[in-house]
């Protein structure tokens, strides 16, 4: 008898009838002998209503206030699932994130968990009943609610998984698994069935929205093996997991494309000690991420330092920039929006050699111009004109041949 | 400085411009100097939606997943009507039912208050904080959520006016406080001014649907003062309090009609002891409300027992009957549907006679016939059919001089 958490999202569990679908799921499971955890999201579009209610009363919510009413979608979808099982004589009980006793830290709206309890969920389960909880929420230590961030359902049920010890966890959403590409922009791009944490990690920063990247690093940390499927189909779906020997065979796992860019250029910066961390540490301390940095010795005593920052967090990059800009003296400031990232992730790149030159080569070939590039053990990334980027994922999913299946490449 | 509490039901926050309108009414009573707790009930509609989609599910959903569903719905106020107040710079705070400590036995969506704590209540009180208060919700001694049924959230309101030994609990509603009768039936109905705890409990019993029952007998325990008015319109409302000398001065405060009633009769019941308790207690067990009775002698050793139950309750109650009517060898059971109950309500009436002789006279004068009648200290009820109910109330109503000030009447 396996344990299993099984989490579902949001359009998983958007209406009525699909809250049926799920309970035919769940019962399925039940009955072939294993236990089962169950964590829900809201319905979907029911924390874009609250959201949308909260900024027509106010433009920035107090964040306190703003968790107890993002909080609530939860439990809508939590005791509407347990009646429906009940109903069905399936011994299942909803829990709140309290009730969960998932601790949290007190940054409201994008609280770290600081453990799980659990106890009421273990109680359950060696009661024989299936807890149904809600995902995306805890309590701090004042016992006030709050929540986990966008995609917190999923580090919900990872937390969970691990607290239980739990053989599997099980993400169902609306996609059949994680691919080798975005399947809307290559056609033949191929699902994979399973992927190392570090891949999928790498994967969920660049935007393959499949996992929250929180939820993965906590699924690393405690070894909780992830399997992504749709639940509105059935077969198999992809397995994240630590890194075994078989993956090193493949060299590229997947290529992924983020669009959401902008490239801030600092124009003759004087070329003096200190002056790069007075400007990223301005940045950093506002909570802007900032992705690849380059600097260049344009002049003898003057450089150029550009790097790229996600697209939305311009307007208040660009004013911090400006004040460092004039104070330490730099010539100018530019902005280029038109750019995208294009990135190869995969594990084999430790073991393979010659991944980032041919890479560049076939961008080269279809006249792509390079104009930033950074690497890690296990990725490849280059910012590109933004016009070209599904060209740029089409061209490198056929260089690297990831339509084939991954097992018989070498 | 006093210490108010303010409720406002469902239609006062069913909206966001509703919830700005009491939020300046809860600014500007705060700006008059007075410490204030706000309870709020959820957005009119709210709870009918989710019953609904629980209804879509289930039949008869499972009563402690209900209570989690339904209490969804003021965490969304509270936390709105919060986020509406800091956003003015006022200092005000939530809490959920569970926060407030509002503990309750185990009786899901009818739970009764064993306890109100209101520590974070009184710490926020102290902190010239504005606590904003979910009602209609508690948790149980296992830590669950339980709703107080109905109306719940004057319950809510008025225990916590205990709690807080505050000097006034001021509920607002749609309408601006209790009246003569139902100005819907009664165009020259007059608001009433003041009145007592017991008139009040007979009024809410009769249906005059302004305050909750069970927030009014818990009132009237802890002698918590009640404001009735509305968060509509300014002016003055109807104040419930205990019985004092001027209230006697008036015979009868008001006149209240119900025609959610239907009557049963077993025909030919052996005159035996034992057999009414049978019958009743069978009725009670099934936690119907049973309201008048009354036993004719037909023949010399069988006699007749008829009694009065909500209408809704008469499938059930039929049921039920005609088992035990079989059991005792009672002839017949009849059922007379068409029939309302039409009462005068008064403290006065302890010192003022003739008031039933009075009201049954008028009755007849207008060949309205009487079919049942019951009495108590402080009202005088009798059941009429249906199609006289408004005529009797206007009737009774222009009898009794209810148009005209209490304070003028002697």
């Amino acid at each position: 008898m396996s344990l299993y958490v099984q989490k579902f999202g949001g359009t998983s569990v958007g209406s009525v009838e699909r809250i049926h679908a799920v309970a035919d799921l769940i019962e399925r499971t039940a009955k072939e002998g294993h236990q089962l955890v169950v964590v829900l999201s809201a319905m979907s579009g029911e924390t874009d209503r609250l959201m949308r209610m909260a900024r027509e009363i106010c433009s920035i919510p107090d964040e306190r206030e703003l968790d107890l009413l993002l909080s609530s979608g939860e439990r809508v979808t939590i005791s509407l699932m347990a009646m429906t099982l009940r109903a069905r004589g399936i011994h299942a009980r909803s829990f709140t994130g309290r009730q969960v006793g998932i601790v949290t830290n007190n940054s409201h709206t994008k609280a770290r968990i600081s453990r799980v309890a659990a106890d009421r969920v273990k109680a359950a389960l060696s009661d024989g009943a299936i807890p149904i909880v809600a995902g995306f929420q805890g309590i701090n230590e004042l016992s006030d609610v709050t929540t986990l961030g966008r995609g917190g359902s999923d580090l919900t049920a990872v937390a969970l998984a691990a607290a239980l010890k739990a053989d599997r966890c099980v993400i169902y959403t609306d996609v059949d698994g994680v691919y080798t590409a975005d399947p809307n922009v290559v056609p033949n791009a191929r699902r994979l069935r399973t992927l190392s944490y570090e891949e999928m990690l790498e994967l969920a920063s660049l935007g393959a929205k499949v996992l929250q990247t929180r939820s993965v690093e906590f699924a690393a940390k405690h070894q909780v093996p992830i399997e992504v499927k749709s639940s509105f189909t059935e077969g198999q779906g992809t397995l994240v997991t630590r890194e075994h020997a078989d993956m090193e065979q493949v060299s590229v796992s997947g290529v992924a494309g983020d669009s959401n860019q902008a490239k801030v250029t600092v124009v003759g910066v004087p070329d003096s000690p200190g002056i790069a961390g007075e400007l990223f540490g301005s940045v950093a301390a506002a909570g802007i991420n900032v992705d690849m940095i380059i600097q260049n010795v344009s002049q003898e005593t003057l450089t150029d330092i550009s790097f790229t920052i996600p697209r939305a967090e311009l307007p208040q990059t660009l004013d911090l920039v400006k004040k460092v800009a004039s104070a330490i003296n730099a010539r100018d400031v530019a902005v280029k929006e038109d750019i995208a990232k294009v990135s190869l992730v995969g594990v084999g790149m430790r073991s393979h050699s010659g991944i980032a030159s041919r890479m560049f080569q076939a961008l080269s070939r279809e006249g792509i111009n390079i104009i930033m590039i950074s690497t890690s053990e296990i990725k490849v990334s280059c910012v590109i004109e933004e016009k070209y980027l599904e060209l740029a994922l089409r061209t490198l999913h056929h260089e690297f041949e990831l339509d084939k299946d991954s097992t018989t490449l070498k």
